[in-house]
């Protein structure tokens, strides 16, 4: 293709997009309306409304689907072989599960209620997954209008327990091997460092997390008879969590770093490290001083791992006081992973460091939760790494950056490994969507570019 | 007062309890099932609904009674001078506000429910302070019975802010220095070492809390995105806390213990600081293994001051996990003082130290709350003392110890001043009565031995 006949593509592909937008805004609202919030299972029925619904939406493009069961959550799988068994086969991950809401109260409106303000949709789940994995069936449906068929051949797997941890597709993609089976893999829950600046991801980190239970008596105590007689498991708590990292920011827990790949030199060169501190502090009001000192800012969240303490609670959290020494004290910790590090070992290192190091007259209870996922890199020279670079450059119109992710796709390895597929991780999500946050939001207009570089990566595969 | 004629009159005071049993177990249950709950504003109005059944139950006493309006919840103060001008005046101090049920959950009645289970009665407040009320106005009702007339003047000060610090009482008794005038002071919220040895407490520790709020950022944070980049407040906080005592458990803000005033060698003497490691590890599950190390458990309580968290709440505390760095970390902490400790004092030490040891780069606030309170200790020759102690002897029929108390009650030195009387700190609460904590309980037997000792001190002190 010329340069003038991509751009007739874009404007013949921009006014089907234009043609269906009014019924697109719809459904996209109507997707963000199930409040399919997968860790806690008060939510369960949203959960499988949400599917169904999916299923039905998925159906009407031509998709052949089936409903993966899982010990969790069910995965949506489905596929529509256009091109013949001489096409590529692109695979196609999103989920359809959400974070919790909480805190309630920092919702300027009800997280599942969607409401559009100048352009953006706030919602949970407007972005992460809901809003990436709509343009992506956006981008299948303007396609199929503009030739009555898709170019290649298409799979889809999207699963409701993203947020957990993917417990159930983890065991499933061993069995499915022959169903996902694809040449191409797209994770489609990346982001964008600013708006206008397309960006392919080249690399993902693993987790692994843990609850830490300290208990120190059988009921709470009152701090005036028992204060300074008792064991304080919020003391003991605090001593252990503290003893963590070091002056640096370096993680104490021994055998931590051994396994750590750190990036290749060729791979460093494409990668641009800039990061402006004011703008950080002015978005988030928080700052760029967390973690280890010895590098970067940008270099810690995309190329070291870490382990940050996500929540903690004991004792009297209500409204004035409460003299209490409580019976026990909770820590919710996880660890951010690189390649080679392996989620097991690390959760055992931490759990095996803490029993140690912990007094012997409390009760400490190490509970690695399952969910855990390793790291991923690809390689900037694949096709598929190199059609989406290509896509994301016709659409904005500007040179395509790589880029690394700090969070994590626990199945991305393993999702990789049963389809025998090369990857690229990809998706429109900015930092300030405030994902996994009160009010989340994502834009009309990132859909719209969404269905555009989507569709013309599927036709660049070709 | 031969020892027949002490048994004879202790026989006497039995009868007229025990004719008035039945109806006196129905009040004290009524008094029970008030939710008078100072902390939380919510419970306003069970706070005065149960003022309201007070008031009413003393005036049918024959007393005259006073509601006294302060900036939080209401006094009650009652007054029967049956002495005349020449016989003492003995007042009594006593609550009806009760601490907050939470965690719920741990209850295994509802808190406001009471039920008996042999002969314990289960309800928030059943012990502090209504058990130990209601015996001191069955002792008045029972010297009433007894000879139509209280055999000295009898005054009664019962507040509705003990559990959150006073704060009301303490402006009022600058004001009502006329109405307390007394020549003796019971504090009658106190405890016995076991159930069977009866113990008069020569002093108490004070109290000061605080709030500690550390800020990170305008609002949560992913911890994929931020993790290794962004300050993470429960990480600077368990840092904070962590640095707070020494390996030896002594509290490492500076000039902590500048004021701490030791025990009189003389007092010292007439003190058992015996403590029973195995028997605190059964009856409480917790190792007696908190505060300084250089002390004994016992003297650690009652004679040394201390720094506890009492609570820690930020990031995700729900159901499963959530991977989010909190935009806040909150602690609620407290220090049990000993004489000469200056609460308000000591509460800036610690705001200054923690405000000098945080990093610059977070946002911390320490919130000094009101409610603060000096320790008491009173002399164990004095006249009141001796009459209590002389009491308990009669009624427990073996030799009353001495002992000190590890918690607080804020307003007794102001109400001492105030009053210009000379106190007595006594009670019959156990250590595993579980005050403050769920399942709550006081014995029909000690309420019966409360209403004995109260009548056989106020006839002693004619």
């Amino acid at each position: 293709m010329t340069q003038t006949q991509q751009g007739e593509r874009l404007k013949q592909l921009k006014q089907i997009i234009k043609r269906n937008e009014k019924s697109a805004i719809e459904e996209y609202l109507k997707f963000l309306r199930f409040a399919s919030v997968s860790t806690d299972s008060a939510y369960k029925k949203d959960l499988l409304e949400c599917l169904a619904w999916l299923d039905d939406y998925v159906k009407r493009l031509g998709f052949h689907t089936e409903i993966w069961e899982t010990s969790g959550h069910p995965v949506l799988f489905a596929s529509r072989m256009d091109g013949g068994p001489n096409a590529p086969t692109l695979l196609i991950y999103n989920h359809y599960d959400v974070q919790p809401v909480d805190p309630i109260e920092g919702w300027d409106s009800p997280p599942f209620e969607p409401v559009i303000k100048e352009g953006e949709v706030f919602a949970r789940g407007a972005c992460d997954n809901k809003g990436q994995c709509f343009y992506v069936l956006q981008a299948l449906k303007t396609l199929i209008e503009a030739n009555g068929k898709l170019p290649i051949n298409i799979k889809l797997c999207i699963e409701g327990e993203e947020e957990i941890g993917s417990a159930g597709l983890s065991i499933l993609v061993k069995t499915k091997q022959k169903e996902l089976k694809a040449d191409y893999l797209a994770i489609v829950d990346l982001g964008l460092r600013s708006a206008d600046m397309p960006a392919v991801t080249l690399g993902t980190r693993g987790i692994v997390t843990f609850t830490v239970n300290v208990e120190a008596a059988n009921g709470d105590l009152h701090s005036g008879s028992h204060g300074g007689l008792a064991r304080n498991p919020l003391q003991v708590l605090s001593k252990l969590l503290s003893t963590l990292h070091d002056e640096k920011g370096r993680v104490t827990v021994p055998h931590f770093y051994d396994d750590v790949a750190s990036l290749k030199e060729a791979d460093k060169e494409l990668i641009s490290f800039a990061f402006d501190a004011n703008e950080y502090r002015q978005c988030f009001g928080a700052s760029p001083h967390g973690g280890e000192s010895d590098y970067a800012p940008l270099e810690r969240v995309w190329t070291r791992p870490t382990l940050e303490i996500n929540g903690i609670t004991g004792g009297y959290g209500g409204v004035g006081f409460k003299t209490v020494l409580p019976a026990k004290a909770i820590a919710k910790i996880s660890c951010r992973l690189v390649p080679d590090q392996n989620p097991e070992k690390i959760g055992q290192l931490i759990a095996n460091h803490l029993e140690k190091i912990a007094p012997k007259d409390i009760r400490l209870e190490v509970v690695v939760h399952p969910g855990k996922g390793a790291a991923m890199r690809t390689t900037p020279n694949s096709r598929v790494v190199q059609a989406f670079a290509k896509a994301y450059q016709e659409v904005f119109e500007v040179p395509t950056e790589f880029i690394y992710e700090g969070g994590s796709i626990p199945i991305v390895p393993e999702l990789a490994k049963a389809s025998g597929a090369e990857v690229v991780l990809m998706g429109l999500g900015l930092s300030d969507d405030k994902i996994h946050a009160p009010n989340e939001h994502f834009s009309l207009k990132r859909i719209e570019r969404g269905t555009l570089v989507m569709a013309r990566a599927i036709e660049l595969l070709q």
